[in-house]
C-alpha cells in the first residue's frame, strides 16, 4: 500500500476554496487584486484605497473612502492599560511576540458586539500602533501618539521616528505589495482557526504566530541577518556555496506558486535601483550578487528572489530595525487575512484533514507492562 | 468548467500528513493512541503517562514516568510578572482569551534555545496554572500556588478550589479523554503554524484560538448553555425541534469522523449514569432527553453526541463554571498539538495550498475611475 502516494504534502496544489480576492498567476509572475494588477495600484492607490478594494470588492467612491479613511484613524489609539504593560513585557522581546500578544490581549477590551468589518477594520488601525509603541518602549523613547490627520503609513513612520522619511510613499506602496496574495500559510491557517467560528483576535493571533515563521513572513529579517554575516561583496560566493552545499534554504528564494520572479521583488528592486542612483542604499550590492549566484545556480528548480528578498533593503533605508520587518509585513497583509477569514466564513465547513496512521496496532497495556 | 468539483471544502478526506500518533476509526468508533485503545488507558493509565505515551512512542518505564512527572511538576509556576499582569485584566475576559494571551506572553520569558519537548513539557505545566490563576483572580480570591507533591490533575483541582474532589480520578481519566485526537481543527491549525517553523508558543497560540470556536472545543461551554436555557425536562422537545426547524447545528452533536456514537461520549456518559445512582447530577436527565431525541431525528445523517455533549456535566459537577470548560480541553490536548507539530516538522514541507479565483479580471484603475 504506497500511502506515501496519497498524502497531500503542504497541500502542494489542493484547492481549499473559491475565492474573489486575488488571482496569483506562478507562471506569467502576475499578482491580481480583485480584478487589478498590482502594478496598476501601486502606480494609482494607495494602502486605504486598496484595503477597501480588497475587503468589499471594488475599488470606493469618494466618500467611501473618506468613512474607511476615518474609521482608520480614529481607531489608532490602544487602551491605557495595554500600553501599561507592554512596559511590563521584557525589553528583548521580539516585536512578533509583542504583536501575537497584544492583538489577542486587545480581544478582552473588544465590545463582542461589534461585526467583522468593524473588528477587521479597528485591528487594522492599531497595529501599527502596537508596533511603533513597542520600538520607542524598548528603546526608552517616549510614546509618540498617532495623529488622526496622518495617512495610515505616513502616521506609522511618524510614531516611530516622530518624523516623515523622504521617499515614504515607497513604504505605503510597499504595504499595498503586501496586502494580499492567496491562501499563504498564514492566511490558510487564519482560515483554518476562522472555520471554527472562532473570533477575529484568535484569527489574527494565528495569521501573526504563522507568518513569523523563517519560512513565511520572517524571512524578511533573517535575509538582513544574511546580508550583515556575508559583510561585503567579496565574501557573496564563499557564503552562498557553503549554504547550498550544506542544501540549506537560501532565505528569500523560492515560492510555492511562483515559478518566475515574484513580481513584487522585481517591483521593490526596481525602487532601490532608483533611490540607489543617488544614494548609496546599504546592501543592495551584495543582494544583487546574491540574486545572480542563486539564479545562476537553481536555473533548473526556477528559484527566484521573493518579496522577502528586497523588501528589507527598503525598510533599513527607512531606518527601520531589522526585528521591525516581519511586524510591518503584518501590518499590511491584515487586511488579506480578514478578507479571506470573511469569505470562507460565508460558506464555512471545518477544516478537518485526515492523516494516515502507521504506528503500532493492538497493543494492550497490561501484557507490554507485563502486569496482571 | 465545474469548480465546485475541484474544492476540497474542509478538507473532508485529504490526507495531510503520515502520523504513528492517534488511529481515528469513524466507523467502529474507536480511538486508539499509538496503539492503545482509549478504554485500555482510562483503566490503566493516567494523564502523565498517556502524555508520555503520546510523545515518546511508547509506555514509559518507571524511572521515565517519574523523569516526566518531576518535570510536570517543578515548571507549573508563572513569571510574577505575568501574574501581576493577569491581575490588570479586564475581570471579564473568557478564560480562552486569558490563556490565548498569556501562552503567547510566555514566548517573551522563554529561552530561546530549550528543545522542543522541553518547551512542550513547560507549557504543559504552565497552562493549568494560568486556567486556575484567571479562576481565582477573576472572582477576587486569592492564589492558591502550586504543590509540587500532587498529580497533575489533582494539583489543578488543588489551585482552582483549595480541596481535591471526591471522584477526582474521573477528571483525571476525562483529561486522558482529550488528549489526542488526530489532525482535527486545532491540531491541524496548529500544525500549519508549525510548517513555517514558527515557535511553539505561536504553534500552542494558533491551537487554543482554534479550539475556542464553538464547533470545536467551544462546544462544550455551549452544550452547558444548551441545558440552562431549556431548563427543564419538559421544554426539551419544543427547544430541540426549535433549534432543527431553523436548520441550527446543534451543540455537541456531529463528527467529522465518527459516524457512529463518540467513544468518548459513551465513556463519559457512564460516568455520569454511575455517579448518578447516588447523586442527583444536574443537567444529566435533560441531556438523555436531548440525545434521544437527536439521534432518531437524525438517524439518517448518523449524527451522535461527541466529546463535547457529556463533558461539562462531568466538569460541572466538580464545581467548574461552564466558562472553563474549552480551557480544561486545551489543558489535555496541548499534549496531542504539540506531538503532532513536533512529528510533521521532522518532515517539514510548508502548507500552502490553493484557492480557485472567481472574480473580475483585467480590471484597469483608471478606466474605472473614469479619470486620465
Ligand atoms: C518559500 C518556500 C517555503 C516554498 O516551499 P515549497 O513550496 O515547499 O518549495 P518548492 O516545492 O517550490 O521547492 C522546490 C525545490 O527547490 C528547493 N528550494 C526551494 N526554495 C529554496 C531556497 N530558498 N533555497 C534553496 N533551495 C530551495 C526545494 O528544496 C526543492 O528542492 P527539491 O525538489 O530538491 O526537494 C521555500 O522556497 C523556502 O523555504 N524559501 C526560503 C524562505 C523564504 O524566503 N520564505 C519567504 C516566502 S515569501
Ligand atoms: C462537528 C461538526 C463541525 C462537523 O462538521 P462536518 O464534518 O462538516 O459535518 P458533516 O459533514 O458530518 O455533517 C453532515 C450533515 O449533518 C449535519 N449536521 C452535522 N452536525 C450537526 C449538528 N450538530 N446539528 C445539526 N445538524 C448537523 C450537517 O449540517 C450536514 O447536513 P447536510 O448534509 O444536510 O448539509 C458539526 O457536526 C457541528 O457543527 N457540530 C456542532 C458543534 C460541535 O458539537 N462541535 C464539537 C465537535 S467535537
Amino acid at each position: 500500500m504506497d500511502i506515501e502516494f496519497e498524502v497531500k504534502y503542504g497541500l502542494d496544489g489542493v484547492a481549499v476554496a473559491i475565492s474573489s480576492i486575488s488571482c496569483v498567476d506562478g507562471e506569467k509572475g502576475k499578482l491580481v487584486y480583485r480584478g487589478f494588477e498590482i502594478e496598476d495600484l501601486i502606480q494609482n492607490s494607495n494602502f486605504e484605497e486598496t484595503a477597501y478594494l480588497i475587503w468589499f470588492g471594488s475599488l470606493p467612491n469618494e466618500n467611501e473612502l473618506d468613512f474607511l479613511i476615518s474609521m482608520l484613524s480614529k481607531k489608532r489609539e490602544l487602551p491605557n492599560q495595554i500600553i501599561e504593560m507592554m512596559k511590563l513585557f521584557p525589553k528583548n522581546s521580539h516585536p512578533m511576540e509583542v504583536l501575537r500578544s497584544v492583538v489577542s490581549m486587545l480581544g478582552m477590551y473588544s465590545k463582542k458586539e461589534n461585526s467583522t468589518f468593524e473588528n477587521a477594520i479597528n485591528l487594522t488601525a492599531k497595529i501599527p500602533t502596537i508596533i511603533a509603541y513597542w520600538y520607542r518602549i524598548r528603546n526608552d523613547l517616549p510614546l509618540i501618539k498617532p495623529k488622526e490627520s496622518l495617512k495610515h503609513s505616513e502616521n506609522f513612520l511618524y510614531m516611530m521616528f516622530g518624523k516623515i522619511p523622504e521617499h515614504f510613499n515607497l513604504f505605503d506602496k510597499a504595504l499595498i505589495l503586501h496586502e494580499e496574495q492567496g491562501m499563504n500559510a498564514s492566511t490558510f491557517a487564519s482560515t483554518v482557526t476562522a472555520s471554527t467560528l472562532s473570533d477575529i483576535y484568535s484569527i489574527i493571533t494565528t495569521a501573526i504566530g504563522t507568518l513569523k515563521g523563517p519560512l513565511h513572513g520572517g524571512a524578511n529579517e533573517k535575509v538582513l541577518k544574511m546580508f550583515d554575516e556575508i559583510g561585503s561583496i567579496e565574501n557573496v560566493e564563499f557564503y552562498i556555496n557553503n549554504l547550498i552545499e550544506k542544501k540549506e534554504k537560501i532565505m528569500g528564494f523560492g515560492h510555492r506558486i511562483y515559478k518566475t520572479y515574484d513580481p513584487r521583488a522585481k517591483i521593490l528592486k526596481n525602487w532601490i535601483k532608483e533611490i540607489f542612483i543617488n544614494n548609496n542604499i546599504k546592501y543592495f550590492e551584495i543582494a544583487l550578487k546574491v540574486e545572480e549566484i542563486v539564479v545562476n545556480k537553481f536555473k533548473d528548480k526556477k528559484i527566484y528572489p521573493n518579496v522577502d528578498f528586497y523588501s528589507g533593503i527598503l525598510y533599513n533605508y527607512f531606518g527601520i530595525p531589522k526585528e521591525f520587518f516581519t511586524p510591518i509585513f503584518a501590518m499590511a497583509r491584515i487586511v488579506g487575512w480578514t478578507a479571506h477569514a470573511m469569505e470562507y466564513c460565508k460558506n464555512n465547513r471545518i477544516f478537518r484533514p485526515k492523516a494516515i496512521y502507521n504506528g503500532p496496532k493492538n497493543l494492550k497495556y497490561k501484557e507490554v507492562k507485563g502486569v496482571e
